[in-house]
């Protein structure tokens, strides 16, 4: 029988970039593509993606009566130059088509957001206040030319993602629902992927091009970096203006609409898998993995035929879970066992001998590793449960993981500290975008990541230039 | 009260260029962009496209143990050039990005379908009989830069697909499951979009670039041309020659594997509408229409609340058709009445003064205008069965036409003579490229659609060139 060498090299704990990449490569869910800075989305990966966006249509799209829809990947360059900061913002990183495929009309670009060729189609679909409010969700697939390195799954050159635009009457509606959007992303992470993430407002420094402000959630990983995992812009009027957006109101006058954006991306498989995923592999909530159960019956001579019965009767009493029945004879127990661990399976059932005569089987779960004993004729109840548990351990796992990495700092000792700690800062903060850039550069690299939004009255001056705090903030490392 | 002044200018019989287009923006399922050759697929288009993916995903991906990936946008030039057969079909329509991107590395293409990337990864995923038959679909947007003009969902340079890329151990099973996609396709066509099609096999002018052979499923539209919707190759063993992709046999030795590809497009939306609408606008299958059924009540002072109340009692019952309830009251009945037979809602439901005192709806099916009379207990139990009933009848509709514009003709002046009546000839046929390439100039543009599979033994000579025929085949335009 072989023996499994398949298993990963690095630790978590000590080099969590190149053990993040051998996850991602050994359990098969992506891999580079031969072109530069692009990624291969494997099934097993885009498995993942398919269950983020049902979740997504089901309880966001239909439940907001938003509606999908598709623009075209190419986006003329005056567009682009309509919205002056957004054009500047998106500029360095936008790929362009061969100018002899246009020529001699206007350059065009791949698109990496699609504020302006979907705006383009607002300003003739809008005529009135019955119009709105409009709302529009595209899954598609952007192109952002990136110089950085490739991380699969988390930044690359072209990746997949919903962009949600939205066109309201007053002001007020479309603060409340930016609100909104950002809130069912946090819902999203929270019951599907079992990802804490914060919420929070963007700095001016760190907001979307174009917009009046942006939400954004993060996630904070393991290595003491935190991930941006979904923004929503508060777009105001500026759009709007820039591509002649107006409707008759029922004043029967001429008014601007307000606007937002908002976007996820497969960026968040990333997300999980590096939150939950250890050094024996993948770790996946059962809610996202494709197979929650894999069956493994032990396997001697005299028993063989009563064990491999067994097992197939337990599989299709099981078969809502997409169970996998390993009954490869090639491959030792032990060798399977660390397969499916690297696969990231939720829940592995073992029937052998003893399982047999005592009507039992043994389950280990995959998070924690615990091997308990179940009764056959409990499987139907017990196993649904069972696995429920798992999806919530891992999310108070890592809730606790992220609460006991925010630390509240009182001066600038303590905010150094904490970011040479690679944990995340909280903080009072003047407000000012010149402080922030300084603030960058004496910790090496931390970046203001949310303003809370629960931000109460503020007392105390600014760690850093010791100006008058306006706001709480959150500063560390980032992706 | 408005009158509607909506509707459209074109005839079907007359201009079904002009009717076509006019469908497609008046009923909003899809409009022109900006960027030449490219188009919107609106809410209203999108939602059949989702339906088309769900049906496929559950029906065809699921049932034949395919599984969905993603690989890149962009595809090397070298990798294209591999297989010569392929890069030739495929060079002409190329879009590559800005050389000043890549610069000094080789040019990149927007892929104008997958085979030359995927097949790279296939390479290095498959090393013995154990990974094989490897079977995996992907749904992704491609670019072909068309220069002929753009029709909505029919032809433009992006458009959104599904391309399945399978590889098998024996040339058997390639060709078993070859056939079997295409038969699956044919089955989505009839059972989903009540879309009659013929299956056979494109000549070896016809067929794709590196193939062995492609089978295909053809419609024939309203004004007289075909309409290839989806195709299958048999691409035998080039690829995997020219990507290295070999596996080791049960034999311990190595071999080539044997691999097809199949893909179905948003062209099959334009197919569906071009089939069924009439020249009050768009006419869906029941199986595709977001909104099945209509309610409009019929206002007076007098009766109002009851109607209303009456309205949305109905349209709880009914609420799995997703009815719209048309309430407004600053349109008439009449402009109702337009305006949802415009778009294509199957089911008209009206309720009167005389309806509720007779507790019974009018019902107007929208493919036959029929007017009927329903008991409101009734409801629940034929409300489903008459849209079962007008998705059949559109089936059977399309498939009467679609025989009655079949000719089998038996010699060159018959079969010239069906041409010109933009009816689609049914011929023997010698074979041989030349002379299929003669009767296209002959007969002003007819080109091969395909050879029907069920072929047999053939008598007579070619009525072109008048050498033994060797098969049947079919000639028409075609768009």
């Amino acid at each position: 029988m072989k023996e499994n060498t398949e298993g990963l090299t690095a630790k978590k704990e000590e080099d969590t970039a190149k053990w993040y990449e051998e996850v991602c490569l050994k359990s098969e869910l992506a891999e580079f593509s031969p072109v530069k800075g692009t990624m291969i989305i494997r099934p097993r990966g885009y498995f993942i993606w398919e269950t983020i966006q049902e979740y997504f249509n089901k309880n966001i799209i239909e439940k907001t009566n938003c509606e999908n829809a598709y623009f075209p990947l190419f986006i003329p360059e005056s567009f682009f130059k309509k919205e002056a900061e957004h054009a500047k913002g998106f500029q360095p990183e936008v790929a362009w088509i061969d100018s002899k495929l246009t020529s001699p009309g206007e350059r065009l670009a791949i698109r990496p957001t699609s504020e302006t060729i979907i705006y383009d189609s607002y300003s003739r679909w809008i005529r009135s206040y019955k119009d709105l409010p409009l709302r529009i969700n595209q899954w598609a697939n952007v192109v952002r030319w990136e110089t950085e390195t490739t991380k699969l799954l988390i930044r690359s050159r072209e990746f997949l993602w919903q962009e949600g635009h939205c066109v309201y009457e007053t002001e007020k509606e479309c603060d409340k629902e930016t609100f909104q959007y950002i809130q069912l992303y946090k819902k999203l992470c929270e019951e599907l992927l079992a990802l804490p993430v914060l919420v929070g407002k963007k700095t001016e420094k760190e907001k979307f091009a174009g917009a009046k402000y942006t939400l954004a959630i993060e996630a904070f990983m393991p290595d003491g970096k935190a991930l941006q995992c979904g923004t929503s812009h508060n777009l105001g009027q500026g759009f709007a203006k820039s591509f002649g957006i107006e409707f008759i109101g029922k004043d029967e006058k001429k008014h601007l609409p307000w606007q937002n954006s908002w976007g996820l991306s497969t960026r968040l498989i990333g997300a999980t898998v590096m939150m939950h995923s250890d050094n024996k592999g993948l770790v996946l909530p059962p809610k996202i993995a494709k197979n929650q159960i894999v069956i493994i019956p032990i396997l001697f001579d005299k028993t063989k035929s009563k064990i491999l019965k067994q097992a197939e009767k337990i599989s299709k009493q099981l078969s809502k879970f997409a169970p996998i029945l390993d009954d490869r004879e090639e491959y030792s127990p032990g060798w399977k066992f660390s397969e499916w661990e690297l696969k990231g399976i939720p829940l592995r059932i073992e029937i052998g001998p003893k399982d047999l005569e005592k009507e039992s089987i043994t389950i280990v779960k995959r998070n924690t590793g615990e091997k308990s004993q179940l009764k056959i004729k409990e499987i139907k109840t017990k196993i649904p449960e069972i696995l429920e548990e798992i999806q919530n351990e891992l999310f108070s796992v890592a809730k606790k993981f992220l609460e006991s990495n925010i630390i509240e700092v009182k001066n600038w000792n303590e905010l150094i500290k904490t970011i040479n700690e690679k944990k995340m800062a909280k903080t009072i903060w003047c407000g000012n975008g010149k402080c922030e850039e300084e603030i960058k550069e004496k910790t090496g690299g931390a970046t203001s990541r949310c303003i809370p939004l629960d931000s109460k009255k503020i007392y105390g001056n600014c760690p850093n230039c010791r100006k008058p705090a306006k706001t709480k903030i959150y500063f560390s490392k980032s992706y």
